[in-house]
């Protein structure tokens, strides 16, 4: 029973059915939110140690007191953990405070100021600058793009990553300096960059010279199934293609300890890794050990990891089953919308008909559930299909994401119908 | 007993007498470090609290979550505190992370490529962007001009602030960007910002319609006397001359609680909290509220604030006591050096011979007394009079800092007598 198999006077009998069901929504007063990528409470009470760590030894296990001034690559042993579950050399590993966001923001600023390993000038003084998005993608990437006036390009981001054809022509553009990427279980789509674009993205001959990844491994670990996807080394696949200061990779603690206190990743080349140290060193004395002590102490190795993370799936697989469970059951198999069912991270990526979606958000904040802006998955917040709605099932209980999903369902339905009959 | 009076022969065997001293004190195998401005291990032990810190509460007065995301301007019951110890509006004041040097380095970074509130445009667009530079100071503050390419200048530090004849005659080049400060306890001088001077500052007319104080209050409640130095209200003082938006006033908790894992705070006007927020939040979803609400805990009020101050200042005075007997007993009298007594802050100034600093500070570094080198106190480190040296005494045990300092005395003594020898 697809939408378009069905006679206009039964688009009419299901849209009046909608709307009733849309009228009774709205009498619920629900105040429900599904925007962003939130841990609920029962996953932050799994790292509730943190809150009386690292007590009254305040040493590491070099023997520093982690209290004092110093130290602006971090604490090794978070390294040494953080090292093998990116896959890359301790010595090309720094931790920092609570943001990868903010390692990417400086990342960005020392680029636009001061150049990077390679530039032939800083990138604030070019013409201009351009960076690639694989869409739907991060909003946050694209806010820190947008406040630098950095020109950013549209390309689609595609179940193995982006569209490689879309890239290999973009850099051949001078002024395309960088490409945002979330390799695994990418935001909001759940894609995973496969080994062959990551190699071909190492490989790529561009016409800049100081073109980066931006490889932002956020859900690095973040598995929703007994699957552990692992992500393509990217630092590897560059120096190997003899691009080493190509990638910049990014990671973080906020999805597997505490989003607001936990500890920030950045690995790349031994020269990126200095470079970037070397600007770094200017801004603080160092990071907050005290603070990557905790986390040494709480997670302890690279099983610690994995078993903590463990339990974050049990707490969120099923939260995820229900969003599968009321789009199939409300939307399938009528061609209205389709979606997509990540093995991995934080989103559902859920595409209305075309021209539908900035009406669907709209339709379920009047009924007190509120989404992510329609166009917050692409640059400039414009989707140019308007059609993409990012749901981020973490942070309410699983009740109320029943209750939210089914009125989003009921919103689609609405739209659709509504705009087939014109 | 001037060196000035004293005849070539008695030179000479004051110099020979130093010249003995050097070489035992060399024997000695010393490794002793008055470098930075360190809390000890016993400072950093009134706050050991904070280690098991916040405890499994982890809401904040107003209920929300500190281990979730969210909240760009921090802690309101830390600001609450804060406002009224930096006698600021609360409004308009925000907290940050552990260092409020990276608040000062993101405060030129967000100017050099977006402008300030008033700019015509971003300062990176200018032709030449310069700051006063008041000297001796803060060689991190000159740090980040340097990396950033702005041209600094030197203005004498004076007793109660920075050379206003030479702010004066500055300020008409519209080149002239800022100014940096240390209004209470100056590091290194302990000199104290009048209020007339601040109340200067604040009315100046400057040619430049977007030029910045950088306030930097570090030892804003950090006493060595019972005296409570308040700081002139800068934010007040400029509103009140019709330049509300020139203060960027900055504190910390490094030297009050944990140097490395501290608070940070930002006050300005409403515009420029805006304009701050506004561009920060776009590098970060918000600061580590767990550690603010460790810090809420562990010092609950003004008073809580105080009374660790004055722990602090039994610890610290001793050692300041005795830089101040070192000095006068073998320096004092014979003209060959001068130096600052202060009522706060971190450090010691001391003058030697025009031309010794340099020679000074190598002696004492191969007698295995580490000093912060030569001209750092100074814009691109260099001293024009090649005579400043930056004593930090917090962080060695008492009789090492004697050791050190009596140690530096004699280099001191060599130094002078072997110039005056030619």
């Amino acid at each position: 029973m697809s939408l378009d198999t069905l006679s206009p006077d039964e688009i009419r009998a299901l849209h009046d059915e909608q709307q009733a069901a849309y009228e009774q929504l709205k009498q619920a007063g629900l105040a429900l939110d599904i925007t962003r990528g939130k841990p609920s409470s029962a996953q932050l009470d799994l790292s509730n140690a943190l809150l009386d760590l690292p007590g009254q030894d305040y040493k590491d296990a070099a023997g520093t007191d982690t209290r004092n001034y110093g130290g602006v690559v971090g604490n090794v042993q978070l390294r040494e953990i953080f090292a093998e579950l990116l896959h890359v050399p301790v010595e090309q590993l720094v931790t920092g405070d609570n943001a990868s966001l903010a390692i990417m923001h400086d990342l960005i600023v020392f680029a636009m100021l001061k150049g990077t390993v390679g530039s032939q000038q800083p990138w604030a003084q070019e013409e201009e600058v351009v960076f690639l998005c694989p869409s739907p993608g991060y909003d946050r990437h694209f806010a820190i793009c947008e406040q630098y006036g950095i020109t950013m390009r549209t390309i689609d981001m595609l179940d193995d990553g982006p569209d490689m054809a879309a890239v290999r022509e973009a850099v051949t553009d001078p002024a395309v300096k960088g490409i945002w990427i979330v390799p695994t279980y990418a935001n909001p789509t759940g894609a995973v960059v496969s080994e062959a674009v990551a190699a071909e993205l190492a490989a790529l001959e561009t016409a800049a010279p100081d073109f980066r990844i931006f490889w932002d491994n956020a859900y690095a670990v973040h598995h929703l199934t007994e699957e552990r996807t692992k992500t393509a080394d990217i630092v590897g696949l560059c120096a190997a293609s003899g691009h080493p200061d190509r990638p910049f990779v990014l990671a973080s603690t906020s999805k597997i300890t505490f989003a607001g206190a936990g500890v920030s990743f950045f690995a790349s080349s031994p020269e990126n890794i200095a470079w970037y140290t070397g600007l770094v060193g200017k801004r603080t004395i160092g990071p907050d050990k005290v603070n990557q002590l905790r986390h040494v102490r709480l997670l302890g190795d690279v099983d610690g990891v994995h078993a903590l993370m463990d339990q974050h799936r049990e707490i969120l697989a099923p939260k995820f089953a229900v969003v599968q469970e009321v789009l199939s059951a409300r939307l399938g198999g009528l061609d209205v919308a389709t979606w997509t069912d990540p093995r991995g991270g934080y989103f559902v990526s859920l595409d209305v008909p075309d021209g539908c979606a900035t009406r669907v958000v709209r339709l379920a904040k009047e009924a007190g559930i509120a989404l992510t802006p329609a166009g917050a998955s692409f640059p400039y917040g414009k989707d140019p299909r308007d059609r993409n709605i990012r749901i981020a099932p973490s942070f309410p209980p699983i009740e109320e994401l029943r209750t939210a999903m089914e009125g989003l369902a009921t919103c689609v339905l609405l739209a659709a119908t509504e705009q087939r009959l014109g």
